[in-house]
């Protein structure tokens, strides 16, 4: 079996599993609990904190709410900072964020307003800004899109926005960039979601990293967790082993990084040009090779690949719940249906090996071409 | 170590974490992939929700939503059925609700009706029901209370709510019942929370139960996860591992409830009667005996018991972010603030043994003795 589908979600590390088992097996406690055992694991879950944020960010400026999924991350952010005049994102944004403004358009409160993407699936900057006036509340601009792996330059585009309204509060969902591109905060940048699972972190776990100076509504309130901007008993074995999970990732990220890159383009050289064209950047991330094979549905050669033991996506693994045919973001960056039906995001690890490409680059040629054989 | 703080979270059963350990090692796909080893994670998904549903009510009538947990699960059916005119709920509840009681205070479209408790920590009916009228849209009362141990009879409360007004919805807070009380959701009951880590279960995983007929918005929005309920990742491990202590906790249920009981009586016997008085009814949760130190302070105790390795609790964990020196439902009960500052709350779990509580007795009347001799 050949993951590569990792963008989906990718194999927890065991590692990381294996050094906060104590938190199941001993250190169970409710942190919040007055005795010296749940003061200890205050300080445990303050040491994960300091792991997530030092990696991307200055401590003494940004802090980290943890949450219970990069989903929850992003309608936190929306949620609380949406709250009058407009508010902007992207066509490309993950649907935490586009349900998000969808419901905003719901409460009528909030006009959103959606900046459209270039074909290379970045959003397109200068649209976005003209978008940002005095009534602008909240900017929403995802880092890494994935579904095509374009990369925004989340930095500069807060300072751009930021020069155009300081009081706009800009939000970054970092979800399939964090651990992965080498960044760092910029001071514009007010919060920025995470997710454990996409580096090698459980299930159920996330984070958003905010500016310490903002004041952050709560989303689910009752004990007063995380400070009071998160309630509920804090999942203390899932968030030490993201903190886990991040070192060892972030310990290798400029390794990975290059190395990745290869290989995507071992991967993308190796495919049948007559079946594939590629819709990822060459300047997007290395985790993400998304191709269409023009004419034929990428549902079913995604199934011809499990067939031969090659795990696939064909676009986000979370809009199949949605059950749109075509994905919005590829038709965003201005490819025609045919072109979306056939797409499939091919998604590494670091865990990913040559070699793997190497079948993987059979697997899809042949399913390819013996698709294409039948459709004719 | 003696741990009798099972009420703020219990030991995660180990057998189920071994047995739910192949949805971290193997089947860590994302359920919501399109390939079959996502479908097949959809079946175990659906495996889950059967155990944790046929236990407590019938399957036919009522569904399961997974979430992160308890809080966000009262959380969702709070906001989600308190839209208008009036809600009602007890001033016994968790800050899980009763924060959200207060919250739409704030927002100044509901207004929030709290009916009082009676002095042995049940609500007291009568007044509830007075408090319910044409303009009521939820009622929310929680089955075993978290400081007191007290039961209330939800069945026959949301039976007596409908007649009054059949449009009510009604919502049971059952996190501290779930897996320890015997009992069977009656039709009348729409919405029902629980929360893994208090039966054996991990930290990250609670789930509402609802009336199949009952139309449930989501809360968290996104990916369309949990038939649109609940968006995010399902924390499939975490789920899994839920469903197991679930079979483990309810197969032992009844057995548990007649030992624990007995335990209860026998710590209760043997406290000395100079020092504590009894809180918690005879009627009420064999998993909790809260008594009160009058005239001590029940944080100092808490802290001498974990010095001689006794882990107990002074009422809620949660409440402990809040900052409040007296508990709220303590002083609803009709207790002096005196009596209320010297709380302990001891809370059993299904692997407590006898010895245990002899040995809690012996530290518990030991160090209220010292204590309050100092005191004088």
């Amino acid at each position: 079996m050949i993951y590569l589908d990792n963008a989906a979600t990718t194999k927890p590390s065991l590692r990381a599993v294996e050094r906060a088992q104590i938190y199941v097996t001993e250190k169970f406690y409710n942190p919040s609990a007055l005795y010296k055992e749940g003061f200890a694991l205050q300080s445990e879950l303050k040491k994960a904190r300091s792991v997530l944020l030092n990696k991307v960010a200055d401590e003494s400026a940004f802090e980290v709410i943890f949450t219970s999924c990069g989903t929850e991350a992003d309608n936190q952010a929306v949620f609380s900072f949406a709250r009058r005049g407009n508010a902007v994102t992207t066509e490309g944004e993950h649907s935490a964020v586009l349900a998000a403004f969808h419901e905003l358009k719901i409460r009528g409160v909030v006009e959103p307003r959606y900046a459209p993407l270039l074909k290379d699936g970045k959003v397109d900057v200068e649209k976005l800004l003209t978008l940002v006036d005095d009534k602008t509340s909240l900017v929403s601009v995802m880092q890494v899109n994935n579904e095509i792996g374009a990369i925004n330059d989340v930095n500069a585009i807060a300072k751009e926005v930021k020069k155009k309204n300081p009081r706009v509060i800009f939000h970054v969902d970092g979800i399939q960039a964090y651990g992965k591109i080498p960044f760092r905060l910029a001071k514009e940048i007010d919060l920025y979601s995470i997710s454990a699972h996409k580096i090698g972190g459980l299930k159920g776990v996330g984070a958003l990293i905010k500016r310490k100076s903002l004041v952050l509504p709560a989303y689910i309130i009752g004990g007063g967790q995380e400070g009071g901007r998160r309630s509920g008993t804090e999942n203390t074995f899932g968030i030490m082993q993201f903190s886990y999970a991040v070192e060892e990732k972030f310990a290798t990220l400029k390794a990975d990084f290059e190395r990745l890159r290869e290989y995507r383009e071992i991967l993308w050289d190796g495919l049948d040009k007559e079946v594939y064209i590629r819709l990822s950047p060459l300047d997007g991330t290395p985790y993400i090779l998304t191709v269409s094979a023009v004419g034929l549905r990428g549902a079913v050669l995604q199934q011809m690949a499990d067939d031969k033991g090659v795990l696939i996506g064909t676009g986000s693994a979370c809009s199949s719940n949605n059950k749109l045919r075509y994905s919005k973001v590829v038709l965003g960056c201005g490819y025609d249906e045919k072109t979306a039906d056939g797409v499939l995001r091919i998604s590494f690890s670091k865990e990913t090996t040559e070699e793997e490409i190497q079948t993987a680059i059979a697997v899809l040629n042949e399913i390819g071409r013996d698709l294409k054989k039948r459709m004719k």
